[in-house]
């Protein structure tokens, strides 16, 4: 097989052929990387159609990102997808607290999930603007706009991107009237691998991945 | 919201809304338990058409998981996604060399790509069987093959199921042709999720996942 191996030119190539078989659909220029960076990680090109950003969203993020947040995720294999060298240059850290003992205790005692119970944690024990990148838990993301309502918690961004057949809909249904800066997958579509995607376009422009 | 918020409740319902919307397609019922998974972790319902089961794979992944085997991925996320517990119970390990700083540095001395020198360690340095669930890297999966071609490795499964434009659909339909057992998502679509979620499908059927 006669092959490109580098995986920069892989990816340029990638971004390429993503670019043309988008010819024809409708986005704005500022949130073209983070689209093609979700169909780039999916392969899936009904990402076109459902991704969603609130007005200005890349340009608050990526101030926000700029000068060091914390990224909070719902899940591990989120976690694992973003990058961390590109987060640690910017000043970013990226925290997951579902499955620690603390939470998993908290979550036992009030009977509530602990995507619920981490969203909590990560309000009241992290310091600084928090970015929630959600693409697993639905009863993260109503808890993330619970505590925004109640006035408790202003995260600079809410990735909402759950995948799956319950709750999930709604769940990111109710994002969309969030005051707070958000992107959202509407549909059942999504995933921990999508928002590790949204979080590393952002990055992406504004600093060097490695 | 009335919501349902027991994780194994949401599961269940989300098969049974799966298995309802999967009607008319046909797969094999020994298939069936991967199909859904992989659906339930994309919300992608191209996987009834794409995904490709060699003969008697999931009986003689499952005999082999079941004694206890070396789960091989090429990221990180992919391994993140890997139900840990569920893997010990089975006395299964799992395990991801493409960031160790060995196959790094060989991969700078031979110019290879690290996720195929990452292929070459594990079959090198681990013994007992191994099953190779590969959601990225073109290069690892032609690695596969020659190794097995070469009469070198002899794996007890192979899960081919990167996502991507460039080099992929064509590695995956090289592992068709490979006379190990195989799994493979035929076309653009797959990723880490996919891979963790063929893994995980295969395990819940034969053990307790918590």
């Amino acid at each position: 097989m006669d092959m490109i191996t580098n995986p920069m030119e892989i990816e340029n190539r990638s971004f390429e052929i993503i670019s043309s078989e988008l010819e024809g659909k409708e986005f704005k220029k500022e949130n073209a990387n983070i689209l093609k960076r979700v169909i780039h990680t999916s392969a899936d090109f009904d990402y076109a159609d459902n991704l969603f950003f609130s007005e200005g969203v890349v340009a608050s993020a990526q101030n926000t990102l700029r000068n060091g947040a914390a990224i909070i995720t719902d899940t591990q294999m989120g976690s694992s997808g973003i990058n961390k060298r590109a987060a640690a240059k910017l000043g970013c850290e990226v925290l997951c607290f579902v499955d620690s003992p603390e939470v998993a205790q908290i979550a036992k005692e009030s009977g509530h999930t602990r995507s619920r119970e981490a969203v909590d944690y990560a309000a009241r024990t992290v310091a600084g603007p928090l970015v929630f990148a959600v693409g697993n838990a639905p009863t993260a993301l109503i808890r993330i706009c619970e505590l925004v309502e109640a006035g408790v918690l202003d995260p600079a961004l809410v990735i909402a991107v759950p995948v799956g057949f319950v709750n999930v809909v709604e769940s990111k249904e109710l994002v969309l009237s969030l005051k707070a800066p958000h992107i959202v997958a509407r549909g059942r579509k999504g995933g921990s691998n999508v928002a590790a995607a949204i979080v590393n376009a952002l990055m992406y422009e504004i600093t060097d991945r490695d």
